[in-house]
């Protein structure tokens, strides 16, 4: 057997410098079934200068997302727009679904891409709020990275008790609006916050059994002792019971790991993966990561893929 | 069950114009063990302009590869001073390695990035060649896409027999080299054409047994009735049985078809797949598709890569 001698490793090619400050905004709305109304929040999201990247409806959810990414003061009155379109558009005192929600704009989530820190966009959501507040007249939360106490961070418990109950307790100290008046209408409050960038990934099982997908979607959330940075809960969907997952940071727990651990419940329930999807978008590391792991790549890096080392070199 | 109604799908966003042309290179050199030979040839290729992203050597296979990418005026000057430097300063009368060769400088593709077609790669190549019989006195053999002839398609068939045969066969009609003399010197012949972007993917077993990874690159090899666009041999490496794989076009044969192959025949095998290494880069789909298989996401597209989405929307 003969042993390799060290041999040099090539110099890391310089990473190229950000031309362009972008921020990305994944807000969702309380219509999934009505396409005239998603077409019209769609319109008036689309100011100059925002990038619609994608956009996804769900009729079980009745809730649909929008994608956007741009320069900041352009997603900023993008959105804007939009969250006073959804208002005038959706009713929630007769709004179903099967997603919580809280408002017709339901939660506003900024998402640093390129050029800018996360603090830097909790900075735009507050503006961004305080202007909804202000000059739509609804109730408007912070959330994440922008909250103004603890118990806001977490969007789970800002939305506890959904627009029904935030329709009777409005008025209470703990549920203060962080601005807009403490009263609730059809458009109900919209969430704003900053956060690290989400991918938001759905598995749907073998199975009609919308228990087993409870169970799993509670075995591997945080909130119950699972895994780190993920969210989770069991939905029946088209008729299929669903594992809908939040993975709030890839970089601590990667999807493939969520992924195996969903397969292996599943098969120890009796049943099986079916098929998953991506609502939004997702980060290229985070697709590397998985194809590295299942194709047994230990160390691979995304100066590998010959784009990014292009793009890296030419960057000289 | 409620069935959803078919929603609007986003307007695809503009995929950018290529700002410039690109051209990729992956020249393989006779030499993986002294380090100062590879230094030289690395420093050589580094003509201006041109990018080199990565470097490897393997000691069993006495063998560097280089890549680098770039314009092609400068890629073409870069490698033909790497192919200078090595012929220079590797003897093949006094080469061993595990790996076949037919010269210092053994096999010179062009692949194209950006900007450019397999046709034009190939006119490159043929100038090279033409540049490196004429003012280096070396045999060249041109292959695939910048083949004189059916029989020098394929790199297999030039170097069958490798630079010990030839030495015995160059003055054969069926042998005569397209550019330089017809006789082979210390620095062998160098084998110059353009190919679709490959993926040079090497799997460990967990055995020393080399006749187990022998035998599934048979079965996986297109030459031998398995899959297409697969290219395989069963080394041992650093006392490893390796199944040694050339992916000439990933979209023919996408690479976790080729690791899942492998796993299943070694397990029939009783053995295993310890891990995977890539010689060189990989193009970002092979990785996307690879991550889509493994996490089942039917219909993943690379404009679901939010970098990809921002760089796309961002040439609109």
């Amino acid at each position: 057997m003969s042993v390799p001698p060290p041999m040099p490793q090539p110099v890391p090619p310089t990473m190229p410098s950000s031309p362009q400050v972008i921020v990305e905004a994944v807000p969702n709305f309380s219509e999934g079934r009505r396409v005239e109304v998603v077409d019209a929040i769609a319109d008036a999201i689309q100011a100059p200068g925002v990038h619609l990247l994608d956009r996804s409806s769900d009729w079980d959810h009745n809730r649909s997302v929008l994608t956007v990414a741009g320069a900041p003061e352009a997603v900023m009155e993008g959105l804007f727009r939009a969250v006073r379109a959804a208002a005038l558009l959706i009713n929630l005192f007769e709004h179903r679904g099967a997603h919580p929600r809280l408002g017709a704009a339901d939660v506003v989530p900024l998402a640093p891409i390129q050029g800018i820190t996360l603090a830097e966009c909790a900075a735009l959501a507050t503006a961004l709020g305080r202007r909804i507040g202000e000059e739509l007249g609804l109730p408007v939360y912070l959330y994440e990275a922008a909250a103004t106490r603890p118990e806001r961070r977490n969007l789970t418990d800002v939305r506890r008790g959904e627009f029904e109950r935030l329709v009777q307790e409005i008025h209470l100290p703990g549920r203060a609006p962080d601005f807009g008046p403490a009263q609730v209408g059809p458009a109900g409050a919209v969430v704003v916050g900053a956060r690290p960038f989400l991918i938001a990934y759905n598995i749907y099982l073998r199975t009609t059994d919308v228990g087993i997908a409870k169970a799993i979607a509670k075995a591997i959330r945080e909130s119950s002792g699972g895994l780190p940075a993920v969210k989770a809960i069991g939905l029946l969907v088209n008729g299929r019971a669903q594992v809908s997952i939040n993975l709030v940071d890839f970089t601590r727990t990667p999807l493939h790991v969520v992924m195996d651990a969903v397969t292996e419940l599943a098969a120890q329930a009796g049943t099986a993966v079916e098929r998953s999807e991506l609502i939004g978008l997702i980060p290229q590391d985070a697709m590397l990561q998985a194809a590295a792991h299942y194709l047994k790549l230990p160390g691979f890096n995304r100066l590998r893929v010959v784009e990014n080392a292009v793009q890296a070199a030419g960057s000289e």
